[in-house]
């Protein structure tokens, strides 16, 4: 039996149906709906031979047995933001279990391929993102996620426990690591670039670092009225110069960014001088010492902003994480794959988290691959990829797959 | 029986205690507390040989009858915002009653002389200032008032009607308009101009026009970490660029004020470029030619910067009035007045409005007198003025009073 890159999309149009409403995937993680898709993808799995289990995370595991024990891991996650989209990130455990399809058609494969699809990697319900590949990883902090909850007031455990799983035996998903040899992962582009160079496939690098800080501007409230421009001191000022200059920051590194998503103002009223004004930072690189330069350059302009409009800053992190390199031999074979299948490719860093990056912290050599999204739009019902372009990922996938196959044989 | 400046301290701290509490001042208008305030006020005419009051929008008259039936009116308000100062805007009203007294010390006085204490300056709790002197003055809309409400949901007219007055009634205040021949009322400077210069007084040469709007930038939401720099369409970017440049739009002008007191950001969250920023603008100025400048300026300036960031923005007014500038012959005689009295004096506009700028409205000559707020700071239990500030401005009023007087009967 070939490889059925056409089976892949009709799957994902039939967990579409099954999962998701007018306003987009309803699959978020520890709901009904999001069981209900496992549930689903267990009964792809009837026909081949392969040992299935869930492990103490609630990661789902589909082994197909090799000559070697050594296992080639590939997958995702089923689980999706509220109204998210219909790729995100479905499209790496079904074009993984194409793969691990393929490779059953040809009888007892050359190494071990087990198919993952993570529990809970958007972390859209507590917070938590990532959730299931940490424990996997043995990154997991059970005390500080325990008590998370969600807008209703559930806490994380409880809604673990109604799935049928024990918040405190997640670190035993580290089992799974035994003979594990390297991870794939294909994922939509969650932005721009491919399409943007017209390219539909990419090689992704590693995952960016994040430096993620709230920056607070203290001035003095004052009547818009009765206080000369003299003698302000307007938080607001300094902050709109902060939000200029970190586009300056940013620019001086090739892939860098650096965004200010929120700005709050006190008193935040017409006839009032901005007295105290919130922002937030989030600054992204794949190279650390880049990130620390960022946050570096940052600090020192906000001071001098603030001393310039007679305000003192304070500055408070809200959460960073180190870059994620992924694997150079894995990085290379992707790209050989990818200039087989689609005839050219392209290195790029992924801004957004992936599962890879726990695994790829655990030690184990991983690597992604991108597929180009359409106007760059995700976690969005109007999230969308060519259906030629999501053929050639699966194409691109199994090519992949294959190599990395032989190099964890070398 | 001379003039008694300490008297009006004793009776400001005498109402302080009376309506204040640790918060500050409590009087907001239609509320006990305020018509508590009234009563005492009343209370303190009981030996004087006057007329006394309320008309159909609820000001409070006390009229001292003199050789001529032209009228010299002089006042402000008892009411205060919540949790407001000591001194605005009973300080007005209790040195008006204290020049009163020194009229009627001498005897028949040569014009007559009239205290108001106009209902509702502040509008703080209905969102409407400047009620009862609007009602006065022929320029209050009923319809567009009248169901006004306040945070609990209660309309303005029921509130009205709960102290004893009928909504529809208004209008019938513009009577006590018959013989005003002039209009004086003393203000605390609410703002830092008399402070930095080292001044107790200043002659208010009326109040600024104001331009307010809502300005909305509109750009592309985006996720932080996927979007790169150069494809964004930040709308926070272009809103910060119009933060700083109402600063050099204002600076073009010599007492002109430009204000961005509130931003909001939406989606509003550390990982999304911002995809929509509403921002308010408040301009003032004296001159209306300046006024309409700085709005064009503004204009044009956020067309540019959405232009730029590849955004759109959108104008929406909030409101706006017209400056109020007072009558050169009074704005003479109030300088010579405070020159008496204090040796020195500033001429200036007031960015906050007043009730004496709906009684100019209503071509009655006005003018103002500002005595030095200490820091600046107002609508805030900390507002306060030097008792020695406070004593000079009961005498430059008295001054100022005798001095219109004359004028009425040039």
């Amino acid at each position: 039996m070939s490889l059925n890159p056409r089976r892949t999309i009709d799957e994902l149009k039939e967990l579409r149906a099954l999962t998701g409403d007018n306003s987009g995937a309803q699959r978020v993680a520890w709901t009904d709906t999001w069981l209900k898709a496992r549930e689903w993808f267990d009964s792809k799995l009837k026909d081949l031979p392969v040992e299935h289990h869930y492990d103490a995370a609630g990661n789902n595991w589909v082994t197909l047995p090799g000559e070697s024990e050594k296992a080639l891991l590939l997958g995702g996650h089923l689980d999706s933001v509220p109204n998210g989209g219909w790729l995100d990130g479905c499209l790496n455990v079904l074009a993984a279990l194409e793969v691990l399809r393929h490779f059953a058609s040809k009888g007892k494969p050359p190494v071990t391929i087990r198919v993952v699809d993570w529990a809970d990697e958007e972390g859209a319900r507590f917070g938590r993102s990532l959730l299931g590949s940490s424990a996997f990883a043995g990154t997991h902090s059970i005390e500080a996620d325990r008590n998370l909850t969600d807008k209703d007031g559930i806490r994380l455990e409880d809604a673990v426990k109604r799935c049928g799983y024990d918040f405190a035996r997640f670190p035993d998903a580290v089992r799974e690591r035994a003979n594990a040899a390297a991870y794939i992962e294909l994922h939509i582009e969650q932005g721009p670039v491919l399409e943007s160079l017209g390219l539909p496939l990419g090689v992704v690098l590693g995952t960016k670092g994040v430096e993620r800080h709230t920056i607070t501007f203290h001035g003095q409230e004052a009547h818009s009225g009765s206080t000369p421009m003299a003698v302000r001191r307007d938080a607001l000022a300094a902050a709109a110069k902060l939000a200029l200059e970190i586009r300056a920051i940013a620019s001086k590194h090739a892939d860098a960014v650096c965004t200010m998503g929120s700005v709050r103002t006190f008193p935040g009223i017409v006839t009032a001088i901005v007295g105290r004004c919130e922002t937030t930072l989030d600054q992204r690189d794949l190279s650390t010492a880049v990130l620390a330069q960022m946050l570096r350059d940052a600090r020192i302009a906000s001071e001098r902003f603030a001393a310039e409009e007679r305000c003192t800053v304070e500055w408070s992190r809200i959460w960073n994480i180190e870059p994620v390199p992924f694997h150079p031999d894995l990085i290379g074979l992707c790209e050989d794959a990818v200039n087989e299948i689609a005839g050219v490719s392209h290195r790029m860093p992924s801004g957004p988290l992936h599962d890879a990056a726990e695994v790829a912290r655990a030690g184990i050599p991983a690597v992604m691959m991108f597929v180009q999204s359409l106007r760059g739009i995700s976690h969005n019902r109007m999230e969308d990829t060519d259906e030629e372009h999501l053929a050639l990922s699966v194409r691109a996938f199994d090519a992949l797959a294959s190599r990395v196959a032989q190099w964890i044989l070398r």
